[in-house]
């Protein structure tokens, strides 16, 4: 066991609520390694966690235990769940869709995924709060998780099939014919989102790109905002995409603002040593659209 | 031992000050596991820091040290101390009144407590700057008491009637006469937490609500901002209390504004999935009351 | 070994980032202890975090790894470097001068350093992406040297001579001759880091003021913004320094404005109990004067 626990929650850090869930989890398991994902996402914006959630689990080995409180249902019938995936990892949360990206691609690798329902009294602490699971329920599951309690003792098994399910925000795709004849592939999505830098991370995954030709690579368009941005880069240093923009003065270049193949997994928008989302007053859920021209 | 230290200061998060702290503890106890509880506490809010603590300590076990450096008077003669609490925890940091409410708690149920004052120089680095306590006296002595250093070993013992106290700002009780002729009992509390999502924490302890009947639960009142809340709910999701507001127009419902039972064990305004602190303009010490009819 | 790792990065705390590098770290030594020095360096101001990790590095034991990601020129052909100063300590990150200050002031002292690239792709992750390095490469070269591997199995050797050096800002020194006559040293220097509580710290040394005699630590004085220090105090607590402006009016006394002898080593200009960036409107760069006069 690598005992690492992840945590993610909404709960910022001005007030002792993750100390206390570190606390809880400590008590259970003081062999566990307590790593924070981030507490920064946006007051109960369960799409946004589940994203970042979806770019990180990777980079933890399978025995690792991911803890996400993101739960605008507290306290309603809403579930808690557990969800074991084979070789990739066990997820610890309200039952609000969150997980429903990552059980979905695992489950399409082949993955054997089992899930409970956090109801057993013994693995919770013995006053559970109306407000506050992420201390009462979800943090006293994975520290026992981590120490290695079988999966089913915490509660009864529920089928995947009932768990909720997030209609994730898939990219749309359509085939269109551009003006000179040729077909074009348009991919229609949006910033999920906006890092510390200003940078725009769509949910356009680089995965799009793999089966481009190098001419196709290059040829390919961003369009956001009011920018058109020529081509992907693939580091903030050397940079091979331009942006430009129309005005009544004709089409002007607009310097430094770029795509980029992101180290998350999805395409981005950047400005290199500078704010994007500033720049362009970017805010979550935005309009993208990648063109690749058929070739 | 668990060797749980936790940590609360107003530190802020921008600068290498908690690491330092982190590392002193680390570099003289390797088994400490160190937990932040926030170091948000606004600068030198004493009080706003022994509240957030009392809510939190009871969630650790008692072999625990609890670090709180919230310290206008360091570089003055104020003392440093560290107290026991025999079966709850011990607790490092300056003698300006920020145990003061967990002690009297605690000795109120019959608890054994030990002071001593952090004077003796083997438990402190070498050399102590005038500025930064926290890294040169209260880290070093947290990190010995967790590694098992008996309490007496860190400096003469003192009597707890000697700590400074601080006039705890307890709510105000009041029986007054309804213009119906009924009895009220009227609690006057106010604001002591505003958390990351707005939610107003006050200083009235739910263990008033205890010994009332379901009746009077669900028929006394909250005065706050420019609002009476009526009854007090037990989750955000579903409500059981109604705010209302009194304008030229005549009485007013105002949705979504809560009364609450919180998970720190006191009374709480909110707004589900809002933000109520913007709502109203809250700041801390802002006044509330609390109205019980007579059974 | 003591195992510990401090990180020092400009990446915040609303993204996953340090979250991966701790995660990758606990999955290469599950044995590490992570102390986080501050994420909240200004984006790429590589100064800034060499200035803090010089305030920092001495408060730990030799054998700790300090990680520091601050690193415009990711993607770029940057080398990635670690350099060991014997009895002082390990150093991970970009070779953009960021380690410069600490490197001069140790080889001063006559300790033996050792540079390598990190070019070894035994210890790197196996992918590694071109935007962000502090996960893919300096993460992991961090846990296997805090494991004990031999700095040299990390890549080739490279002299001291070769890194890039940063020009460091040091104070400038001017001998002048007073209006009475009397010869007074100038040293000109800035505001290097506004901490949390708007304290300014400048790069005027304190070890400057270690050869005056006391009479010369009283009348020496600080020009900042519009106001002239008189005296350095020692503590937040008793204030021996005072401030004066010029107006229109004639000189007056303001309040509360102090020099100080700082915990980091550095002269700092505060307000005790107040914030002294916001009161003079203080940024980094901005110019501060010490003058001593001659004894």
């Amino acid at each position: 066991m690598s005992n690492i626990i992840t945590l993610l929650t909404d709960f910022g850090l001005e007030d002792p609520y993750v100390g206390l869930m570190h606390g809880v989890i400590y008590t259970i398991n003081p062999e566990a390694k307590l790593v924070d994902l981030t507490h920064s996402i946006q007051p109960q914006r369960v799409e946004q966690g589940a994203f970042l959630l979806s770019t990180s689990y990777r980079y933890f080995p399978p025995s690792t235990v991911h803890l996400v409180v993101i739960d605008p249902g507290v306290g309603t019938s809403r579930r808690a769940i557990a969800v074991q995936i084979q070789e990739v990892g066990t997820f610890v949360g309200p039952d609000n869709g969150i997980f429903w990206q990552i059980i979905e691609n695992e489950f399409a690798k082949g993955a054997a995924i089992s899930c409970v329902e956090l109801a057993n009294p013994e693995y919770r602490l013995s006053q559970v709060s109306s407000t506050f699971h992420g201390r009462d329920i979800f943090a006293p599951a994975a520290a026992y998780l981590s120490k290695g309690v079988p999966l089913e003792k915490l509660g009864p098994i529920i089928s995947r099939y009932h768990l909720v399910m997030q209609a994730s925000e898939v990219p749309q795709w359509q085939i269109e014919t551009s003006r000179k004849g040729k077909s074009l592939l348009r991919v229609q999505g949006h910033i999920m989102h906006i890092d510390h830098f200003g940078n725009l991370i769509t949910n356009l995954p680089v995965s799009l790109l793999s089966e481009l030709t190098e001419h196709q690579q290059q040829v390919l368009w961003l369009d956001a905002y009011q920018f058109r941005i020529m081509g992907l880069s693939r580091t903030y240093g050397y940079t091979t995409s331009t942006a430009y923009t129309s005005t009544a003065m004709g089409t002007i270049k607009k310097d430094n603002l770029i795509g980029l193949i992101s180290s998350s997994g999805y395409v981005e928008i950047a400005i290199p040593n500078g704010n994007a989302a500033q720049e362009v007053n970017a805010k979550i859920g935005d309009s993208v659209t990648l063109t690749i021209p058929a070739s």
